[in-house]
């Protein structure tokens, strides 16, 4: 069991003892003192290895399913001997300008907190470092763990959003630089962020609820000082999703001004070809004429007949160039 | 009236007994009893069919109208004497990549279930059956028979997301690839695609609000343990609905790329097209001016004028044929 | 005054007395009695046609001078003396694929029920006819009759939803067909099916509010044992309104794939034209180089010259038909 | 101060009483009465005209304010010793289809009414004629007043949403019209149809608020047999934002639809312009061949081989101008 | 620290006091004596710099961070000892036609108010020397400072909406104008347009909720006397909101409208293309006919025959340009 268990500690008193090889004994002394509290983080337990938590922090059934199975929605769920909390982290890859959610499970109780991780992507060694640095706030219990590892999820999201926002300028210089590139995959590329876009806010808006009811009376395990602190990452929260609203919006903008733009195009070149075409067809209907087989014909019989007319061809093309290039249409 | 009772049992202590032929005797024995139920479920009756089992139940005539009607909308409606509650389970046909849904009717009262079924998809035999084996939770009654039917029913629209995805994936690789196959289609199989999507939601967005009610305190027929059983099905269905509105979201998105993509199409198409007209309209322009009449044009007494005139040609259509490969426009 | 009033009739114990001349003397009766109710039904009154009735029932102005005006939007309005309800029947005329609304008012006191009915559609005559034949529930007194009308427009809301259904399908065939016979009026014809989808809604969707009203507790003259069948109707309004709502959804949709669809079918045209104009381009080619004026040019002086060339030409064309062909341009 | 003030008088028991010069003392004198009340009407008023006004009426500065500057929105403000209603009539200049909003303010106390009124727009002068006659309403006092204040502009707002309906007819005509017209621009008028209506629903709009609010109890100064009245106001004001409501969605989809059939023109066009341009590409293509300098071609030498030609060329151009027709090209 | 303070200042009965170097002991003694208040103006300053601020005024934590670092949403917060109120002042660069969002705390205490400024744009010079100018507003205390800087920086969002919508009338005549000039860009300035839009909105809709909170009881802090201040301030708040929602919508319909625009010109520009390519077609043709080597060609023979063709050839292109000219096509 120890590579499915990543990490085990009781905290008094805002220090950090190192838990024994059994957990189940951790928790009764944590419970016995009443100022301490267990943290037990997991990664991607299976159904076997759970069991002998769920009986021993006496976690309720349905909980217990939820935290075995991924593919989770962001949720909080109270049930009478712990709450049940459900983050989605985001991991943003540069290169290839995807979002990717993983999951995040807390149940918190009166004296324990057990983090189940599923994913690659996961604050919680970095979170656990900085909360050993702050006694004080770990005195606070496992309110303390809850707070600081959903506030760490929600920072990153706001970076992420961050990244999306500069994805989106390089997007907007794509599809409005007037040398036309590479237009043909704007729309796929288009339809590609707003994809990730969904991503981001399958994991952001349903966790917009849990964290309004943390930081208002009513939700047990809940410590009455850290309301506010909840109401801070709900604040940032809401922030991340306003800008990945407007996002959202702004791709669809984006992609009705592609398809003006486009039309826009289509127009130019179809002036400027016919222009083209314009330019080829007079000199033809001009040899047309002259090739007539009329006995009489005057201009054939002109000594520099053939040489005036091939500079009539020149002026006229050399005219109606200039004039189509006035008009823009070359 | 055997063809219409598809399967009928008393429940004692979570153990099974079949009925014997008057189920109205079997269900005053369950009543007197007080811990056992009875579980009648019954395939399209008609209303005579249906008529002694009206009476023998007590149910209310409203409720039995929308029973033996098709064509309901999910709902929760409590009565007197008995909760009656719509369901509406999907089918997913793979091959054609359509959703049909079915219905599936049951009153719960005190000691009794009476579940309807019309339509081919029904998870019942299946239900019953996982719960003959967990006399556990057939001890809380009637109350168990409708938490599992709604969690079959949920979990397999979850399910049928999933492939739903699955086709998305399909589609979008469609309308994205390079190379253009059969665009022919593609309005049309995104629109048909939005029907289905409809359809799936019909069946599922108007369930959200009777899972709220079962939940909360409140509604009569229902054991207090059986709540957060509910707020799971309830949870799955949100997670359903969830993924379901996003594909709808992304079906929009992808008919509008998909209109922006053609405009790009029919632009490349046409610079093609525009292409080949000039490779084609310069040497007819150049063999008008040699077609000419004019009695003296020097070029036609030169010993290899021809020669000279169609390796011209040949040389200014490879220098087109390269200009315009060079421009994207070939 | 008979042209106006349709029909007047006491119904004492469920059984049908009619009218003397005098309504107001039958009023006093009713009245008096304690289980009789008077059902006075009239056709476009005039504001002098109204007046008796208004002061004999004691009627509120305001109603009074909604119920002369058609143009009404379904409501209903509490009075000291009476409920006002407003009712607007659908009549679906299938050749046309046309909606139209018509207006149903209903006053109902204590002891009374005024229908007033404007525009062609009503089914009042047929309403009154069944519930004659039901004495029981006519024993409900007025409510009785506010939900058997009700209940019958409703269920007519159902069955115009299903031929709007069916006229849905017949777009669709129409959009999606490969042949394209005669898409002209395609969008006229999906905005004409809009708004009549929107004259359709704007009878339904205000009448959810006074059904949601009438079932609930609070409202006076509406009988106990009725708010069931109050709820009955609500339900089937909610599926009127969803399914309509889904139509009108649907119907931006096919819009929107129409207008993709033409962008395909322009894309289609385009290159089978232009394969036909490459078809000729190349032949006059080849006959304008045979048609330069060099004295020397050999094939000119073969003896099959003219019969090669034109085999030449024919050979072209056709391997560039095959081309086309198998490329799908023609 | 004559220009400013536009009428004044105290109304005793229903019965108008002309304004001495000082509107001081006619107010001292209504409230002393009981029965009486004060209605003051100004165009205009400049802050130092206002300024008397202001004191003696003890309104409140932000009020005043608000009264002074036109472009406001439409509300309802409770203050201490008066209401301030803003309400936003409509004029709607049929020639130019233009819809202009003006203002409307009314101060109401306990026996006073005070109404300032900017913009040209005003139904002020004839419901104080109207009112003057019904001496049964202005019993009741500054409500009264209120109430057919706006009763009038509601009732106008259904006139011009009747009004802008016609609008919407012609322009379908104009976008559905089998012949093309001036095409150019409708989607301009289309645009500026949404503007107006956008005008319209922003004087609308907000006033739902202040309407619900006057037919509840709760605000003062209001008759309780007034409510019934602004009930009345509300339903209409609700008529008429249902309707502009459903134009404005009608203007989206007849824009969608125009951008259809534009698509559908287009591909005519192209179809047409290309069948021409094939009934010009052939007689060119035979005439070519016929241009062709072969020593031998029999046909040059037949008798009437250029009538036969000719015949010909005229027989095809028959034969593919019905093909075209046939196929609806030309 | 004297850049980052910007000005300090007891205001005593309405009356300024410059603040002595140590603000710690004018708060004590604003304090003591009851109707005074400190007023401390700070720019963009660091941690350290706010440190002795945070300790001197017993301000959250929290609240600190967040008004250290710009990029907060509108908000208003309760603390025990404070009111934090966060308002994104808005600047309108004229030239360069974008909104410039920067940022503005303040924490309202019983005794004390201090605002940090983050950005250029900054309306708090220009509403402090206001302020001092009213010393009866001042002597509402520190609300006086909150209410007097919201209202300072909404009317300058109705100003700035004012702007965008002369900028929207510019786009307007740029879209709709006959002549094409240069539609290039228009999708992209419409787009810009919208992003301008979002980054107002951004500003200002967040800022309704906390308005609505100030105007009603319940927010510490608050003079009673201020609430109808809050609620002018939440009104005009309303005012710039709907306006710019307004802009948004339009913007959208504009972008819409310019999609059909495009499309109807670009049809015209084919039919006038068309109508040239037809113009030059038909003399060729004819040319082409009398090119044909034909040996008996009557006409050629004919004395003027070749003037005869000249002539025709002109008739025929009179005729067409006047055809095409009266169909609109040239």
């Amino acid at each position: 069991m120890p590579g499915v268990i990543v990490d085990c500690a009781t905290y008094r008193e805002g220090r950090r003892i190192d838990c024994a090889a059994d957990f189940g004994r951790a928790l009764q002394e944590a419970r016995a003192e009443g100022h301490s509290f267990l943290w037990l983080g997991m990664y991607e337990p299976t159904q076997e290895e759970f069991d002998m938590v769920t009986s021993e922090f006496a976690l309720h059934p349905l909980a217990v399913e939820d935290a075995l199975n991924a593919h989770q929605r962001p949720k909080l769920e109270v049930y009478d001997d712990s709450l049940f909390v459900v983050l989605k982290p985001i991991t943003y890859d540069v290169s290839a300008d995807t979002v990717t959610a993983s999951e995040l499970m807390l149940f918190v109780g009166d004296s324990f907190v057990v983090t189940v991780r599923h994913g690659a992507a996961s604050p919680l060694r970095a979170v656990r470092k900085r909360l050993e640095q702050q006694p004080r706030i770990l005195r606070h219990g496992p309110t303390a763990v809850l707070y600081a590892v959903s506030d760490a999820v929600v920072d990153h999201y706001i970076d992420v959003a961050g990244e999306l926002q500069l994805d989106l300028e390089e997007l907007e210089a794509e599809v409005f630089s007037p040398d036309r590139g590479d237009t043909k995959n704007t729309a796929a590329r288009i339809y590609a962020f707003k994809r990730e876009v969904m991503e981001f806010r399958r994991a952001t808006v349903p966790l917009a609820d849990p964290m309004t009811r943390l930081q208002n009376p009513g939700v047990p395990f809940v410590h009455d000082h850290a309301r506010p602190f909840f109401r801070d990452v709900d604040d940032h929260l809401t922030r991340a999703n306003e800008s990945v609203e407007g996002l959202d919006r702004l791709l669809s903008d984006i992609l009705a001004a592609h398809l003006a733009q486009m039309g826009v195009r289509q127009n130019d070149d179809m002036r400027k070809i016919s222009a083209w075409a314009a330019l080829a067809a007079v000199p033809t209907l001009i040899a047309g004429v002259y090739g007539m087989n009329f006995h009489r014909m005057p201009e054939l019989d002109w000594r520099y007949g053939y040489e005036a007319v091939l500079l009539v061809m020149v002026v006229i093309e050399v005219c109606l160039y200039r004039l189509f290039k006035r008009r823009g249409w070359l």
